[in-house]
Order: structure tokens, then sequence, then C-alpha cells
């Protein structure tokens, strides 16, 4: 009798459940639900920075999605029972922190709470913090640039600390009520296994290491000293912070009475630890030494692992270098590009050249296909969105040049992609910059499965073959395999993750592999691009250019003031 | 009896006749004939750069819309004659020469040549020359540098000898045909007047001055010798090229009978020295010392004058400096951009943002007068068609900077009329800094007339008020000018141009003033083009980025090969 388990997935304006076929990774069951609050699952406000989510559908996604995905794997296999379920595993966006009472409980749930922004899930997108990100960036350079060193040298403003810093600035009452702050990505299995509250919280390094300035090197959190040194407060908030962050393979307990009724499940099936959706669509596309998995969206994470048995420098510029983030024993490497697919909707919902037939995806892609490398004379720079890695920089922007009385929207999109392509190339060179070699390129993503044109550019400019990843799930597929190894290879699961992914992850037939004659054009194009970014992006580069883009966004933030 | 002069317009597709009251400039007739050759006009070819016209056109041009702009007048005006017209002035594209027999008619008219391309007008924008004018520069450069020092430091592809010594190398049998090589700015004058023959000819020192390196200063045209070491054809054609250039205050002749006949006018009215259309437009919009003269139309040329009694020093960048090219007794400075209209047209036509409706000029223009100066964040480059003024540089593009994923295309359109704006201001500098003032700017052109935002930006960046010309045919009205002075104060006309300016061309009422807040956003966003146009456009910049634009045009020519 086949075993089954479950990936539930938390994204940005949905959730998604999963039930997997465990010998072979196969879905036979899914449901999607979108959040119930705010504009498609985010609550937003006139600060254009703001967005939150309400824990309460995190709790109703639950219940939905589990039972949705039962019946749906009942309506496609009669004999599919939710007894075969054997452990569950959760992934979520990120850093989303919430802040919760005593008993674990989030704010938001008390009366008094329940629409005050601040009291609810503190979402990864919000950049109310820029300030406080700006000071403990500063605070750790002067104190703890160890910490910096594995975070690509700044702190962000959607991280933990700096949104936590936020609400005890600009709101009191609901920090002063907080008896702590949870990931979602701890808190959802938690609730679902009844340990929320803080003496059975068990954390997940993937979280904790990538946005709380987590690692075992200081002894886990940063010390009460140095957030003292933000604020006493939030140095009083670290001894109510777990000692221990653990890896995805180990259960945070087992399903609880009262879920296991609501849902139909077996009460007491493991939950694993969670951790950040694009870390376990790292598992989900088969993530392992020398592979590297780009999950490619509206911004890509860029994913690889390394053993942990060798020693690792500190690689600038990357997202985080955390142990255990991705795969138990390896170090798990985080870089990302922050606009990929969102620099493509630009290009077609913003400009729409040629009105809205001409200017979709799909056309500008046929078109942009029959133009030949360099034949467009153009190149862009990937930074509508400020750039992730190398830089690590949100105040730069884009750069089209080379513009001429004929350029056609086509070229400009190929060039948009390309220039996706070049960054995609410089995380690359940086991975084996710093000695961890990328023999394997996996994609995944709705562009990936979706766009062979990308996928072929990127193989020609990174002269490497692309892979794309056979589920189109990845993410719930690899918070399923997590399921599957806390349930234990006994109930019919795994005794690891690399053979849980041995048998349920897998690669699309069609690959993409570079064609010569591109990938000696673009060997011309990308010193050009590296010449443009390396010249406006950093400070070291002569010419000046480096505060243009800096000062036309300082003039452009006096004029709309 | 009031007096009437015709001016005659020669343009890329069409020719223009307009009858112009001599006593206020009001003009009360006009008409318009398209070419009847080519496409609107132009020959073309498989190769992108060729771009003829038949002389044919020229001589029923001429009949089509004298008669035209008759009967127009007539129909206006009960009372108007034909034999009130008492002068002609007649302007044309340029440089556009012309080969001919030695009776001075075009070889076209020759059974053996009607159709060969060679053997027609090459017009201005025929770009088939490109090694011939890089020749030219190079031996210039050496030889006869002062030659280059009057015409911005390049002998261009589009000028008079680079065409000649292409069509000598590529169509020997015309060139060897050919007795001589006439502009058509000289030819239309000599062919209404009957003075075609080489022995009665009379040439204008507009288009010898600033497109075939007349200058008194030297002997006229370049030495046979010059010549000779291009080719020693080129230098035996030398002593068939007239001794001296003319002036636009001297007639050529009188009408001859058969065009008096032809066109109801009485014969013998003098014609003027033909003269370019945009250095007749300067005369047109009231051109005077102090006065810059903007012609904005697809490119712009940009004239100022300076008296002769003074010593000017060469001008970097600037297209021409030429003794009496626009004014009598002045020397006419002519600078440019590549294009202006042609970088919004692009826009418009090529990206069309947003389909038709959306993208149009009146839409783009009415959101991006909503937008307040800096508050887009972008800047770009107004090198969609390299930079005339003050690189001199074809190779060149476009640029933008600072796009984000909410960018607008109003945003982008509005970015594209500043960069011209910064273009515009960077010719304003280049004349200042070598001591001719500009103390007053008068536009003419369609955008000037029609495109409020783009004046109102003008006069924001430059920090000036913008005057528009009263005449929206400034280049008529100027060869119009030239009938009256040619024609003489007896006969009805006027003494000297500057009279004939006083009562026969004016302002509009409506003038834009700078708006002191904006002109303190775009001081700051100036000195930011500034750096983008040295850095990309000079090779004394530091930082390596000259050669970005150069190998990306490069590539684009192998990849299109």
């Amino acid at each position: 009798m086949p075993a089954y388990t479950i990936g539930l997935d938390y994204g940005t304006n949905s959730v998604r459940a999963i039930i997997v076929n465990v010998a072979n990774g196969k879905e036979v069951g899914t449901h999607v639900w979108n959040y119930a609050h705010g504009e498609s699952g985010v609550i937003l406000s006139r600060d254009p920075n703001l967005a939150r989510q309400h824990p309460e559908d995190y709790v109703k996604g639950a219940e939905t999605t589990i039972k949705g995905a039962i019946r749906d794997a009942q309506n496609h296999l009669k004999s599919f029972k939710p007894s075969q379920v054997i452990g569950i595993g959760v992934d979520t966006t990120g850093s989303t922190p919430l802040p919760v009472d005593k008993s674990g409980r989030p704010l938001a749930f008390q009366k008094a709470f329940a629409t005050n922004p601040a009291a609810m899930a503190w979402l990864w997108k919000d950049h109310t913090s820029v300030e406080e990100a700006v000071e403990i960036t500063a605070l750790a350079k002067e104190k703890r640039p160890e910490y910096l060193a594995k975070c690509g040298g700044a702190y962000s403003s959607e991280w933990f600390f700096s949104k936590i810093l936020h609400c005890l600035r600009v709101a009191p009452k609901v920090f002063n009520a907080a008896h702590s702050w949870v990931e979602i990505a701890d808190w959802i299995p938690a609730m679902l296994t009844g340990t929320e509250a803080p003496e059975k919280l068990t954390v997940g390094v993937c979280a904790a290491g990538h946005k709380a300035m987590y690692n075992d090197a200081w002894g886990g959190y940063p010390d009460a000293e140095f957030l003292s040194a933000l604020d006493p407060k939030l140095g009083a908030l670290r001894e109510r912070l777990q000692d221990k962050a653990h890896t995805i393979d180990k259960a945070v307990g087992g399903l609880t009475a009262e879920w296991a009724e609501k849902t139909g499940l077996n009460e007491g099936i493991p939950v694993a630890v969670g951790a950040f959706d694009a870390h376990l669509g790292g598992v989900g596309a088969g993530i392992a030494p020398g592979a590297l998995v780009k999950i490619i969206g509206t911004s890509t994470c860029d994913m690889m692992v390394a053993p942990m048995r060798k020693e690792l420098p500190d690689i600038p510029g990357l997202c985080g270098i955390v142990p255990g983030s991705i795969l138990p024993k390896y170090y798990g490497l985080e870089a990302g590009q922050s606009a990929v697919g969102d620099i493509f909707n630009w290009f077609v919902n913003y400009i729409q050249p040629q009105g809205e037939r001409a200017g979709s995806h799909e056309a500008l892609s046929k078109e942009a296909a029959k133009i030949a490398p360099g034949a467009s004379g153009l190149l862009a720079l990937d930074w509508n969105n400020g750039n992730r890695t190398i830089l690590v920089d949100q105040r730069l922007t884009g750069l089209l040049i080379g513009q001429t009385l004929y350029t056609t929207p086509a070229e400009i999109y190929r060039a948009l992609i390309e220039a996706t392509a070049f960054g995609a190339l410089t995380i690359i060179n940086r991975f084996e910059e710093y000695g961890v070699k990328v023999s394997k390129v996996v994609n995944c993503g709705g562009i990936a499965e979706k766009n062979p044109l990308v996928m072929q550019i990127y193989a020609d400019v990174t002269g490497r073959t692309m892979y794309v990843s056979r589920s189109s799930q990845t993410c719930a597929l690899g918070a399923a395999i997590a399921g599957a190894v806390v349930a234990g290879k006994k109930a019919g699961g795994y005794p690891s993750i690399a053979a849980a992914q041995k048998a349920m992850t897998g690669l699309k037939k069609q690959v993409y592999t570079p064609n010569p004659k591109a990938k000696a054009v673009y060997a011309e194009l990308y010193p050009l691009y590296r010449t443009l970014h390396d010249a406006f992006g950093t400070e070291a580069w002569e010419g000046n250019l480096y505060g243009v883009m800096k000062d036309l966004l300082a003039i452009r933030a006096k004029a709309r003031r």
C-alpha cells in the first residue's frame, strides 16, 4: 500500500497543499486556497512599504487545502485514503515574523489587536523597516562584522530584527504585548502539532540562519548585548528566543488530535521543521553538491549546498551562508536576483509595446526568438529592482544602452532577458570564484517551464546546459520530501533527505544546451555588461558613474515629497 | 499695389511654394507637391544607406507648386496678380549633389542614365560614402587641418566630396560622363534662370562652405593637390568647380522666358542664390547676432551668426563656421542634434506603449506634463541617431537609466524630451564657451508650434525664455526674403536682409519662461547628463565606458552580416 506525504506551501497570495506518492514523488492531489484577508492576501495601508498577513489565513489555509487535496486525491485515485499520509512538511515565505503571546498564540487572534497591522505577520516584502536595517547593519559592521559576513554584508529591511525593531518604535503597544516573535515557517508546523508554546517551540535554521543572524559559531541568535545596543527591549527579547535551530529532517511534533479530526489524517503523524519556500524548492529540485538550483519567478533564488566538512570562505555578495539551511550537514548558500520575471512583467504590463496583443509575453518572446544574439546592439542592466547578488544594493536602477531610431520592442524584451542571464552568470561566477563549483544548473518555476527562449538564452550566456525540474511545484514537493524523512523508513518514508530526493525528484527530458555561435557572441557581450555593472554598481570603478543612480534616486525622492 | 515674392522650399519628400506679401511677410498662397519618383520622393535600393532623388522632380516641382501657389493666392485674394511677384528665393536640402554634363544638364536627363541612381541627386541622407568620409577626414587631418576646423573636426559621409568620390569608385561610368557636380541648392536657381552652364553658374556659399570645405581664406574649394591625393580624377574636377561662392543677397539671374510663360510670372524677375533649408529658415525666423534659431524637426539645426569684423575662434564640435552662409557679412554658425523629433517618433511609432491611442504623442505629452521634473528618476541620452554637436560622432547610441518596476511610458517619454533639452543646453553652452553669447532662443518647426510641453521643458532646462517663430514655414519664408532682397528696393523689395527680416519676420505671442523650481531640479540633473555624456562620448573620461557603445555597434554589425 503506497505511502503519501503532504507538502504545505504558504505563498504570498495563497496556500497550496499537495499530496505526493512517497515512492516516486508523483502528485496525486492538490488544492490551492487564496487568503481571505487584504488585497490578494496582503494587508496594505497608505504607506506603500507596508505588507502584512493575517495569521487566521494560515490556520484556515491549512484546513482548507489539506481537505481539498484529500478530496482531489480521492477523485483521481479511488483507492486513496487519508490514513496513508505518513508525514507533513511546510514551506513558507520569509522572513515573515509574527508577534505571539506567552502561549505562542498570535496577538492578532486577540480582539484588541485583530485589525492592527503591527500585530499581524510582517510579510517578507514589507519595507517599512529600512531605517532599522541601516542601523543594524551599521552596528554589526562596527561590533559584529562576522554577522554580516554570512548574509552578504548588509542586514535587510525585509528581515526579522529590522521588523521587530521597527514595531518596537512605531507600535510599542504591540511590541510590549508580544511575548516573542516567531517566523511563520516555525509557527505553522507548531500550530499543526500544538507546540507553539515557547517551551515546546522548534525553530528552523533556514529562517533563523538566513534572516536572523543565527549561527552556532557564535551561540545561535545575536547576543543580548548586541541587541540591547539597538534597544534594551530588543536585548530582553533575546532570552525568549530559542537556543537552538534545527534542520528539516527533524520533526517538530505529531499532528494534534484536533487537526487529525478536522482533516481526516492520522493523529500523531510527524510534521517536519519548516523552511522557506525557495529552500525547500531547492530540495524538491534535487539540490546536491555541485548543483545550482534556480527558482525563477518574479525574482530568483539561486541555491547551492557545500559540505560542512570543508572550510568555506565568506563569499561576498551572497544573501546567506548557513549550515544546514537547505540540507542537513551542508552549508546552504543563497544568492538571488532582485527581479527577473518582474522585469519582463514590467515591460509587458507597464510599457506594453504596441498594445495588449503585440505586447504579451508570448508575442514578444516569439519575435525575440528570431533576433540573433548581438544583432539588436542593445545591452541592459537587470537592476529595475536593485541588485541582490553580488552587489547587495537596493539603490540601483535599470539601464538600457544601444537604442537607435529603429530599436524594436522585441529587441528590448530580448535585451532584458539577456540582462537577467548576465546577472545569472555573475552569480555562477561568484560561486566558482570562491571554490563552489557549479557542475549543473537546475531551473524551477513558471518561466523555466514555459519560456524556452529564456532557458536557451541562459544556456547560451552561461555556456552551460539548463535543466528544468520535473515537478512544477518544487517548493511543495520539497516540503513533502521533508515530511517523508520525518516519517522515517519504518513508516514507509526515508532515512535521509538524499534518499528521499533520489526517489521523489527528477528532471524534465527537455534540456537546453549552449549553441556555440550564440555562446561566442555572448562571450563578447558579457565583458560589456560587466563594465556597466562595475561602473554603475561599485564605488571603486573609475569615472564617477557610481553616483549617477544614487543621485537620480535622491532627486526623485525630493521631487516626490 | 503690394509686392510679393515666392519662396521655393525643396524638402526630402516634397516641394512647397509660398507667395508672401513683401510688406509684412504674410503668406497669401501656398502649394505643396509630393515628388513623383521613388518612395515618397526618395529612390531606394537594397542597400539601406542609399537615398537618391530624380532631378525631374525638381523641375516638375517648381512648375507645379508655383502655379498652384498662384491659384491659391488668387482664390483667397481676388486682386492678386502673378505680375506682382518681384523675386524668387530657393532653399533645398543638402548636401545633395547632382552630376551634370557640360551644359549643366543633369546626367539623369540622358536616356542612358535615366534610371541609374548614381546619376541622380545624392540626397543629404544618403550614407553610402562612409568609407570615403573617413578617408577624407584622415587626409585632411594630416595635410589640411584647417579644413576640418571649420566643420566640426570630421568630414561627413553626407557631404559633397564623400559622395563624388564614392561615385568615382562604384559608378565610374557616371563619374566619367559627368562634367561636374552641382548642389541642388545651386542647380535649381540656375535652372529657373538658364544659368546652369558652368561658365554662368553661381554657387552659394552656404552649401559650398558647410559641406564642400569652401573658404575664401584658402582660395575657395579644397585645392587640386589635396583632392588629387584622394584620386587624381577628383583633383581634375577641381578646375571645373567655381572660383567664388556667393551670399543669398545676390541674384543668380532673371527668370527665363520659358519659365515665365509656364508660370505666368514676369520674365526676368531675379532669383536669389540658393541656400539650405535650415539656413534660410534661420533667416525667416529673424536670425541676428545673439539670437539662436533652432529648427526643430526630426533632428535640429541650431544656427547663430557672429559679425565677421571680430575674429572668431574655431569652435570644436560645430558642424560649420562659414562666412556669409546665413547672413551676408556674418559668420554662419551651424550646430545640431542628430535626432529630436525622431526620438519621440521612435518611441511612439516603434515602441507605441499601451497601443495606438495611449502611445500617441498627444496622450504621452498629456501624461508627461503631469510628472514633476526629477520625479521619474529617469535620465536619457539623446543619441539614438548619434551626436552631431558637440561630439560629432555617429557611432553613439541611446541610453536610458533609472528604470524601476513601476516606470511608466509617460515617464520615459518625458525623459526623452528632457534628454533632447539637455542636448540643446550643451550646444548653447558650447557657443557661449567660445564667446558667442546666446541672448535669445527662437524655435521653429512643428514641435515648437504644437508641443508646449517640449518648449516648457526646454525653457526650464536651459533657464532661458523660449520664443517661437511666427511663420510656420520659416524656410520658405527665408527664401522669399532672399527673393525680396534680390528684387531690390526700387522694385518694391528691400536693400538688405536685415531690412527685409524686420518687416517680414516675427515671433508668436506665446512664450515659455523658465519655472524657477523646475529650473533648480534640472540644474541638479544636468551634471548627471553631462557625466553620462562625457563618460560614453569622450575617450578622455576615465572608467572605460567610451568603448561600450562602439563595441555594441561592432558586435551588431557582425551579428547582422
